[in-house]
């Protein structure tokens, strides 16, 4: 066995980072500044269920943790609009594989953290990160339990600390290194949607809900026990914003006017309003994500990103699997760091970035795009386009969610595919007219078929 | 008169920012994390003069210190550049009015803050600025004498705190708030050219001196006693850098093959290169620069630049000339901060991020560009050219340096510029060729007069 490798963070980036390393005979530790999760109740207004889609699936069943997790899924088939006191149920995929998975945060972060044990990964929780020293991988870190503060040199550091990661910090102070943060105007808060009395949940388990309201929305995502996590996102300051909803009248006001068919279905509103942070979303974006054969950043720590495209725990899943497919063949004993953490920045940074905007452009679609006919019209296309010519046309969200491909190729071949949807809609309000002849010359000449991607 | 307004950071543009406030009428509180300058010796490393040009000499002009200021000022005609062992000066404009001067930092920021304190601003020294609460303009300051810590609500709070600014690190979590910094791939380290026996200047007193080497320089700006301050800029890591000088031979050897003719006037050169520190350089962008009423950001803490423009100072002073006109005929009881510092905003930021462009341009031109006799040929050009059409074509180094034109304008029309110049040229090495009537359409054309500028 080689040195050890050191991980700070064992969110769920670091943790499931810990058993890839560590089925490959490496020896890991990893460190993390809160209290063991699994000896405690969860905290409120920690986003309590996350979207786990194909790329995080993939990564989980790639150490053999499918079996494991798939009991603690629930499917959603698709996003249930809520307006004008309809339902409407808008599928996510073409068919029945095409779903995306209700996870418990904790749930799924202390089945990694057990994993990980299980791996002989060993844990330290309570240690603070207070300074990092990139040059020699050296962190200063805090026990809060004793309050002693020591020094350890790791080989390497692996930072997975998170959004406000500090070891990111750091290394933007590095010759050449760019770092740029970008808060939303939105913030959101968590609330929920309790079981009724049988202790079933009290709209339809199998979907996403959105109540859509151009400005703002709510979202909710089913939880097994038969209530939902809802949250709401709307502006952090102004005229209508958390600002603004600054009593319990206040809220119950806002809510009966905006979205009374939820208010009906959360009895504690106004209390969990005001006992719930109102949380910051924020993008990351920076460069270069490593220091020599020193230190890497990963997951958020690298390129933390919005929520509305529920990508952001997948991409750092899909971290974990490429950068562990970077080690195959290596020795424990001696790895070039410095290359793989080179070829790891390579092949994740464009793709980083790629699904930051996407991530951003999701959220107009959640609140908005998705009460516009033409938004359903041109989603009817690309399923149509994608049965038609599978190879070539695959809708951008099925891209994103169902597929494999890259972020960034994603994010271009999704340009050139609205673009295509838009001239061959035109102004029609039908696809009676759609000439799907001339449909597959404008796909051939400028889209091609999907490259074979691993 | 009004509440107190506090500025936080008494460098170049916090004391001079108080004079103007105080010259209104205002109460002005500036607080300095450093001891007084004027009771030590300057210490090491700080960059020890810097340049100053028209924009800058125009605010200290504005505020009646243009007569105390001129005797601490050395003119500098144009670069003198030291390259096989031969010296070559190239003027900066097209007359003599058209330089640029050398100034010391702690000579002038010791001027502005007795002006400061005579009109009546109360300057607290040693006071660090541990914590700003962005919302109530709350800050937390440590009295680094007494160790005590106190919190204050300022009226509103400037922070001229630098390009470290933790004002701007805070406000940069604010909804919508974007913020990047970008640290340069090069470092540099202060040195000294002692004055001679008799006290003079060992090379031309007049220029600004460089020695320019394509992946790195030396520059050397004159100092009032006979010495010059010598700057090396170079990678900060990799083969031939600062991390790679890490012994005095390393450091004379270097010197020798690159410098041989500065090493001579450098006698203390070894030590020097070790006492002294490797500063960093970083360029920030960042936006909004205010909060509602309460805060603002001003000089570097708003839009830090790297030093290859002499521009950073300049800058800094031409905030605070504009902040001061938006406030013309406001009551010191009634101002409303808001739209001042909306206004401000939209007045300074392209600006600011237009200089921070061409500041990072400018460093190929110093290290590389002025070796270019093609270069040379497009300056010479540029003022031909400036000579008959003066309305419309000036030299782009002639608008940062000595115009008033707003730097985003002198960027946009340098664009336009450069491309005139190289069609103009076209292949050939000498400007014989060059028909100045054509040249005359099409810069009216392309180019127009330069707008009338404040």
């Amino acid at each position: 066995m080689g040195e050890t490798i050191t991980i700070a963070g064992a969110g769920l980036a670091g943790s499931l980072l810990s058993i890839y390393l560590a089925r490959r005979g490496f020896d890991v530790h990893l460190i993390e500044r809160r209290d063991d999760m699994r000896r405690h109740k969860l905290s409120a207004g920690r986003s309590i269920n996350l979207a786990l889609a194909n790329r995080g699936l993939r990564a989980l069943d790639a150490v053999g943790l499918g079996d494991s997790v798939r009991p603690l899924l629930i499917t959603m088939k698709g996003r249930m609009l809520h307006e004008n006191d309809q339902l409407h149920l808008q599928p996510y995929g073409k068919n029945d594989q095409e779903v995306i998975y209700s996870v418990s945060r904790p749930g799924l972060n202390r089945l990694l953290l057990d994993t990980a044990e299980a791996h002989g990964v060993r844990i330290s929780f309570n240690q603070t990160l207070c300074h990092v020293d990139v040059d020699s991988a050296t962190i200063t870190v805090r026990d809060n339990v004793s309050g002693d503060q020591y020094q350890r040199e790791c080989h390497p550091l692996i930072a997975t600390d998170g959004s406000g990661s500090l070891t990111r910090r750091t290394l933007a102070f590095s010759p050449g290194a760019t770092s740029a943060e970008e808060f939303l105007e939105h913030g959101y808060k968590e609330l929920t949607i309790p079981a009724d009395a049988n202790g079933d949940h009290r709209i339809e388990k199998h979907a996403l809900h959105i109540w859509p309201r151009g400005g703002f929305m709510l979202i909710a995502l089913p939880n097994l026990d038969g209530s939902f996590t809802v949250t709401l996102f709307m502006p952090r300051e102004g005229e209508t914003s958390f600002a603004s909803l600054d009593s319990h009248d206040a809220v119950t006001d806002f809510f009966t006017r905006t979205f009374h068919d939820a208010l009906e279905l959360m009895p504690d509103l106004a209390t969990e309003f005001f006992a719930n942070p109102t949380g910051r979303m924020v993008t990351v974006r920076c460069k270069p994500w490593y220091r020599r054969d020193k230190v890497l950043l990963l997951g958020d720590a690298a390129h933390a990103i919005v929520p509305f495209h529920g990508q952001g725990m997948n991409c750092a899943f899909e971290d974990c699997l490429v950068f562990d497919r970077l080690l195959a063949g290596e020795s424990t004993h001696a790895v070039d760091w410095r290359s793989v953490f080179a070829l790891f920045q390579a092949q994740r940074l464009d793709n980083a970035n790629a699904i930051a905007d996407l991530a951003l452009e999701n959220y107009i679609v959640m609140r908005e795009s998705v009460r516009d006919p033409r938004f359903h019209l041109k989603k009817a296309l690309s399923w149509e386009l994608e049965k038609r010519f599978p190879k070539a046309f695959i809708p951008r969200y099925s891209m994103v969610m169902f597929h494999h491909i890259p972020y960034a190729t994603a994010q271009s071949r999704g340009v050139i595919q609205e673009q295509l949807l838009e001239e061959l809609i035109g102004d029609n309000d039908t696809l009676d007219h759609v000439d799907y002849a001339s449909a597959k010359t404008l796909i051939d000449t400028r889209l091609g078929n999907v490259p074979e991607s691993a």
